[in-house]
């Protein structure tokens, strides 16, 4: 049972039960609300009209997203000791065209044959037989809305051709206008800029940090003592110039993201050492079979999952794993999680398996973080690109026959005919790596001599002084280019997650309230007076300071409202614990400590405030915890 | 004195002296073997060829990075209860308009006539007139020489017509060909971008974090419960198209900010009740005045800075005071700071007071972070380009006695003519703000009419039918557009400062480390064993877990090399702490402590070990502290 294995994890009680998407669209409404009246987060340059699928996050929003990326690297990056980099946004076409992207990272574009207004095509297909459907009902003929929905599951894997078949065949229309749609082309989503005013370099905004790393690999291979396998980590903005931004932080121009590149030897990757612990984990997974016999998702041991091949290797189920708990310990619901494997025809031409991370919000299903098998395509491209070998070795520890081509050169002849650079042509070639021996050995079939420049001297060999051949020999390593497993995680979507599980109304639906993990919360506490008075002045700020010097962020309310209003504003932004400080305060030197979601109090001593907060806020200790050490406090909770 | 007052932030005994630039120069080619060959940071796409200033930074970087900006959160956000947002980088043009970047925020360009080469005017004319004078020496005339310098002075202010004048009085040429230069041109430092497919909406990518925050202010306003003061903070890329990028991290095109838009009411900015606790604090600054008349930077206490005049008010005081203590806090030396006043020329258009934190470093002093007053520059600019009102309201507790422009209007005649309509066009004008009533005012000095669309409708007031008067009023409040103050922190330079500040080398010079404050140190310690067994791994796996499961990084080193070897491995990249791992460990349950810069051991209990490096991390107790509490362990540190 999926729950029960969380036991300990689960700060709030609604977290028993699944959220389906109709109590999410529900709460729906009065979470938009929230979210704009106390600036969660809003469209940005709204002063100026506004700016479609580019949003600023509020304090509040701001607050929650740096606790997301600080937990990401105590949970990923301290744990798995990945190397953390920070690479440019800015980056120079020639990366892009290598890794793909000026080529293929497009979608298909429509305009609007006489306003120019631009759609993605796929898109405007499925909205407008969608409406179809939805307006005709009954009156549609059986056979034309079988073959609305078959258009509608596939649309977005058409490529320009037929895409522009089925807009001619089905008389799909600009939306608006009813207009004619230009013939679909495709547009590169990659935002383009101009580096330098003399060298006007052509570059792109990256859409991805994965680039980052890989450029980097030598470098970190070196910080690792050239061995295989460790990863890379990066937390920070993806572009796309997206057609048809929507869905609010869903899909955006601009997005904060946070991947892992992590390189394996592939001889290696199907054993992962640390996978032992997660055998027995049950996750929800929607494999491609469960897929193609269109069936749910359905828990599955993880480490039969492996076994039974449905998940490729020991390596991504690892990170499927800590992927799953991690997005549980801040605060996903378990039971609104799924891992659905793509599809053969839906992945990356790189990519040789491929899982996404999916919740359930109140739009549905969405793709929070994907996790490919990269295989070796990106350091293999950046190599073609660059001429320079993106590699690591296999070190033996007892030495292994290996097929080897040898090269044998006669260094008498060589010595007679170049003298003193005889030798420096010898040492060249028999140092040569071995695939470009292989190369010398084919190009040599059909031609005679081959120049090399050595050390500025261009050196003649011949192909009659040197001779190959295939031979068994020991070795004591090989090299290899590594295999890449990328978990990637879009943090605003993530977010979003977050702010739609936890939000919740008390019985005055009015009454609204986040249930953060506090480990997520945007503000660990708040420090509040049961009523303004001077006297409590010198205890808030006391209290205040003790809390700041421990890092702890903390909100105070000392104004002339009543408590149970103080206590509504500090719940509709989710801080999970209120200090209050009231006349006993004064003399017992003891404040009341409120939980969020079950508004029950207990009585602690001033000093140990701090501690309990900080213990709290890092996920050390728990609110049953504190129930059980400490005496109930009953008060009724005033009325606002 | 200047450093009596940090003693309790002195983790290092070298803080004790100042650092001078030749100190620094003479470190620093050391510097830069270990910042490649370890991977601090280093050009960013070297594989292609690189482009001039972009920098990626590797792990040990990357995380210094990182805890700086968490400690500046600590420090400010925290501390102050500032608003962190995180608005977006993609900025519409519009906006930058309205800021005066469009316009202004531009370098003068000169080319090379024949092969297009393009520098930047100030520094090509700088760069030859230095050359010329240290090449020709005592040859040179006294009167060329003295208007070299004259030139290389003010040079940076010139405007096109000047610096066009000088280039050919001075005969300054491209300096690779000796061609001529082009006319110089201003050119615009922002990086373009067209967001969109068919909207094509011209944009760039922010210079500054600050627009966002001006543009959020009425939401944050709005979160403040409309009360001003209130600060808004930001983490986050600003770009800019540098025609010469140079000095690694000290001038990029692509750099982490960390800035502060502080809203103050005009009228209260010169008293700040937390500078209170400041008054006493000394800080070195120099002066206007002490740059008029040629001398060095003095400790001035804060308190009488701003008595005398010389800082513009107490909260510019403050956040200068603020700002020095987090300096010192992270590691920069306290004597190697200095705060620069800006001469009156040399201030944005829309500054009243600005003083720049100037950090000394091998490269001379370099500002890295600038504190303005842009008084209310900003929020006009936005309010004007858009229509909106960015306003505070001041609240009084007693009514005042105000100039207000009161407007009487002939009701009966407006009833008799519009009717229904009159009503309406009645309250609307009586409604209208004090600014707008003015200019209504204004308007019918010599226009009949004035045309209002209300709810729809044209409805048409005669001059006739309207007095305007000026009268003495009590009112409750009053309208105001708040001061900014603005601390800007240029987080990729206060790196290089503190690496190049924390950098050392031991007898042997080839034993580098850096002396890092535990706060902001890449990695907090080290588990090494003493020699390489397998008995050991136990001990350190649990250990490791420990530490990981506080958040706290650590590596561990089981290899088969000398532990001298080990410990000049980790000194290298600055982890302050070592725990080493030996035989005693198996049977006491202990372990040694190592601190990097003394490279003095204790003996400490494995089981305390966690919580030790934690308070010592997060500047809770001191190395000082740990000496008290254990036994010095008296090892020799082995050779490498």
């Amino acid at each position: 049972m999926i729950l029960k294995q969380f036991k300990k994890v689960f700060y709030f009680s609604f977290m028993l039960q699944q959220l389906n998407k109709e109590v999410l669209l529900k709460r729906r409404e009065a979470l938009e609300q929230v979210i704009k009246r106390r600036f969660i987060y809003q469209p940005a340059f709204s002063l100026y009209g506004g700016v479609a699928g580019l949003y600023d996050y509020g304090p509040v929003g701001c607050a929650i997203k740096t606790n997301i990326e600080q937990y990401w690297r105590e949970h990923f990056i301290i744990e798995e000791d990945l190397f953390e980099i920070a690479a440019t946004i800015l980056t120079p076409e020639p990366v892009l065209k290598a890794s793909g992207h000026v080529d293929r990272f497009t979608d298909l574009l429509v305009c609007d044959s006489k306003t120019g207004t631009g759609y993605r095509a796929d898109k405007i297909v499925t909205e407008t037989l969608e409406n179809r459907i939805a307006k005709e009902g009954d009156k549609l003929a059986a056979d034309v809305k079988a073959r609305y929905l078959a258009v509608i599951k596939d649309v977005d894997t058409f490529k320009e051709d037929k895409m522009k078949e089925v807009i001619a065949e089905l008389q799909i229309k600009a939306p608006e206008t009813g207009n004619d749609l230009t013939d679909p082309t495709p547009f590169n989503l990659m935002l383009p800029t101009i580096i330098g005013p003399s060298t006007k370099l052509p570059a792109f905004l990256r859409p991805e940090t994965a680039q980052g790393m890989f450029l980097n690999f030598a470098r970190l291979l070196e910080q690792n003592g050239g061995r295989v396998p460790f990863g890379a980590a990066q937390i920070g903005l993806g572009f796309r110039n997206e057609i048809a931004p929507r869905g609010g932080l869903l899909r955006c121009r601009e997005f904060q993201m946070a991947e892992i590149e992590y390189f394996v030897d592939p001889t290696e990757k199907s054993t992962f050492k640390k996978f032992n612990k997660y055998i027995n984990l049950e996750i929800p997974l929607l494999s491609r079979q469960l897929q193609a016999e269109a069936k749910q998702h359905q828990p599955f041991k993880m480490g039969d999952a492996v076994k039974e091949g449905i998940i490729n290797n020991e390596t991504l189920a690892y990170f499927i794993c800590r992927t799953y708990l991690y997005l549980v310990e801040i605060g996903i619901n378990p039971v609104n999680i799924r891992f659905r494997q793509h599809q053969a025809d839906e992945m990356a031409h790189y990519s040789s398996d491929c899982w996404d991370a999916e919740i359930e919000m109140s739009s549905g299903w969405v793709e929070c973080v994907g996790l490919a098998d990269r295989s070796a395509y990106d350091l293999n491209a950046h190599s073609e690109a660059t001429g320079q070998k993106l590699q690591a070795a296999r070190k033996f520890k007892v030495p292994q026959p290996r097929q080897v081509l040898q090269v044998t050169l006669d260094k008498q002849k060589i010595g007679k005919e170049l003298k003193k650079d005889g030798m420096a042509l010898i040492k060249y070639v028999e140092a040569l790596p071995d695939d470009e021996k292989q190369e010398l050995s084919d190009y040599f079939q059909n031609h005679e001599d081959k120049v090399f420049n050595i050390d500025g001297k261009d050196l003649t060999l011949n192909r009659q002084l040197v001779k190959f051949e295939q031979k068994t020999m020991n070795v004591m390593e090989e090299k290899f280019i590594p295999h890449v497993i990328e978990p990637a995680f879009g943090i605003g979507r993530i977010l979003q997650a977050i702010i739609e599980h936890s939000f919740n109304q008390r019985d005055d639906p009015q009454k609204t309230f986040f249930k953060f993990s506090p480990r997520v919360a945007p503000v660990k506490c708040s420090i509040l007076s049961v009523v303004q008075s001077e006297e409590f002045d010198n205890v808030i700020f006391e209290l205040t300071s003790s809390l700041k010097k421990l890092g702890i962020s903390c909100k105070t309310d000392n104004a002339g409202v009543a408590l149970g209003k103080k206590y509504a504003r500090t719940d509709e932004i989710g801080i999970p614990f209120a200090i209050t400080v009231d006349k006993e305060t004064l003399t017992a030197q003891s404040v009341t400590l409120r939980e969020i979601e079950t508004t029950k109090q207990v009585r602690v001593p001033i000093a140990e405030v701090p501690r309990l907060i900080l213990e709290l806020s890092a996920g050390l200790i728990l609110w049953t915890d504190v129930l059980t050490k400490y005496p109930l406090f009953a008060a009724k909770e005033e009325e606002a």
